[in-house]
């Protein structure tokens, strides 16, 4: 257990935000957020997962909804904590940590701020080890452990509990309409874990990933190297393109932004296309229409200078860009977890592969 | 408190299909349930709402959903014992009865059934006096009554609990989105109730009425009369048309049957040209153009030799038939009552006017 320092806060947003592989935007005010509250004398509490008690209460926390609406609509950690206060009421018993459901994107410092609010310390570990666009995918249903009960909850006096379901799909569509109602953004608590179930089962260690990344990032700034390239080298990444972007196509449907971006080359990729399709986060990247990445990998769109990561949602003509991809977590590319998270469950009609091999 | 007998079952099918004006059809099936449950033993004990005392607590029962749908997917009362079930779970209390959200249509029979199955009474009253396709168009809800907690379930392993909402219109908005993702059919338990406020806010005796105008059909067959006339009679009703299903344009949409029938008159109104719109129950009609009844006066539309009920999702060319008005609950007639009830509240664009009042 220790102290999250102020100065950690700028890494694991940028950290964040390359695990967001396009969902969830890097968390520009989710960092003001959590800054703030250091200045107000709050700390985050860092929990390595190993020192949980096997039956200690977990929260697993998001915000649910389209990362497009929270430009608009700010997502607010009062309505996590109100779905983590139904979970205790519902379950008559109270949480003694808190932890992300994804370590990509806004959501790891949600995770942060609803731990600063109610008191309780973060665990070092996600259940996705990036971002995805569906609650059902993540390591704990891949696992099949139960998903239910599963609290919805609003800024306003909103909420909805879904104390079983058939699967966890069900409760992720029961959940997508619920939060689509609530104008497409809501706090989510998840099912009680246990502190065993998370150190078997959870994506360890990835608050320490972020932060690595965001310090590589950081420190090549620092020294006017390429940071890019040291995210690469940091976490075993391959560049799959730079370029500029040429053109998106987006819509915000069924709760979720959807699309396809296109990118012409520069550089080594000179009279090269890429083209990225995403869900939220990106999913398949195809160069020149030959596929090279694919979900559950990583696939992330960084500015080229900055090695800030880009989002679906302000994806434009224009950015100049280095794709990257990532490996995903072993959990990810189990014959169970590409069930859930890989192509065919984006709706694709072809197998993983992983990036390093490129595919027709 | 009496046992209602196995003969008064047809009536009370007879009379909530015309109370349903046209959501929900004749419970055909449910009244074949219902007798299939008086031959193994089981009877329906109905309840005086006055026997209540002050602190029973009443659970307010339905099946939601769209009619159309319960045509190729049974809607079963275990659905609803679930939710009743999950509702006793969450308030740490049991019910001592059951009572419909609605007398009009397959609700009725519900409510009957559900009774049957959990060994409670049913009270003799509902809180609509007829049916309507929204939960919010309710006594309880125009009377400002709390309507969470709200539970939701399927018949099979789902179910959905709204512990709070901002108000009555969330709810049905939310529960619809469920109920949709739920194939448009599921059970639900609506905020308990207190004997007291049953007595005082519901709408009582609406078994009663419809036992009422089920006899009067009987009655009128087994006399050669017309039985449409002597729901007319027993009911303060008007005859507003009698005529031929021209043309029926209809969709389920959002877990709404919509749509426009339009009839041609005969007899009397040879010539003559009616429109109703519905959404699950018939809104409002136009006699060549002239609106001649709204919302939430009752429009039924009637088999015109035997006075049985045809409902939106079965209503098709060539069915001759008798179109008649019926008087609303006072209930539903304040102002409060018009805000939930209204043409407006259906979307359309004017104020409500009693049927008696034709109105250009």
């Amino acid at each position: 257990m220790r102290e999250l320092e102020f100065d950690e806060l700028e890494a694991l947003a940028i950290g964040a935000g390359v695990l967001g592989t396009g969902g969830g935007n890097h968390p520009h005010l989710e960092l003001m957020c959590a800054q703030a509250d250091y200045l107000r004398g709050r700390r985050v509490t860092l929990l390595d997962p190993r020192e949980l008690a096997d039956d200690a209460r977990v929260a697993v926390v998001c915000i649910m909804g389209a990362p497009l609406v929270t430009k608009e609509r700010l997502p607010e950690p009062v309505a996590i904590c109100k779905a983590v206060r139904l979970m205790e009421e519902h379950c008559g018993k109270a949480f003694d940590a808190i932890m992300s459901i994804e370590i990509g994107g806004e959501n790891a410092f949600f995770a942060l701020l609803v731990g600063m609010e109610l008191g309780l310390p973060v665990v070092d570990a996600d259940t996705m080890g990036r971002a995805f666009p569906e609650a059902q995918m993540a390591s704990f249903a891949i696992r099949g452990l139960p998903v239910t009960p599963f609290a919805i909850a609003d800024i306003r006096d909103n909420a909805v509990l879904i104390p079983v379901a058939e699967n966890a799909t069900r409760v992720e569509r029961i959940g997508r309409k619920t939060v689509v109602e609530l104008g497409s953004i809501a706090g989510t608590c998840a099912a009680p874990r246990t502190g065993r179930e998370v150190k078997d089962h959870a994506i360890l260690n990835s608050i320490g990933r972020a932060l690595n990344i965001g310090n590589a990032v950081l420190d090549a700034r620092k020294a006017g190297a390429n940071p890019v390239a040291s995210i690469l080298e940091a976490e075993n990444g391959a560049l799959l393109f730079t370029g500029k972007v040429q053109d998106v196509s987006r819509r915000t449907t069924d709760g979720f932004v959807r699309g396809c971006a296109v990118l012409s080359g520069t550089g080594a990729f000179e009279g090269q296309r890429l083209e990225i399709d995403f869900q939220n986060e990106f999913s398949v990247a195809r160069l020149d229409s030959v596929r090279i990445a694919c979900v559950p990998d990583l696939i992330t769109v960084l500015d080229e200078e900055t090695a800030e990561a880009i989002g679906t949602e302000v994806l434009r003509y224009g950015q100049r860009v280095a794709v990257i991809a990532l490996p995903a977590d072993p959990i990810m590319t189990s014959p169970e977890g590409l069930a859930l998270t890989g192509p065919r469950a984006f709706g694709f009609d072809f197998d993983y592969q992983p990036f390093a091999e490129k595919t027709v």
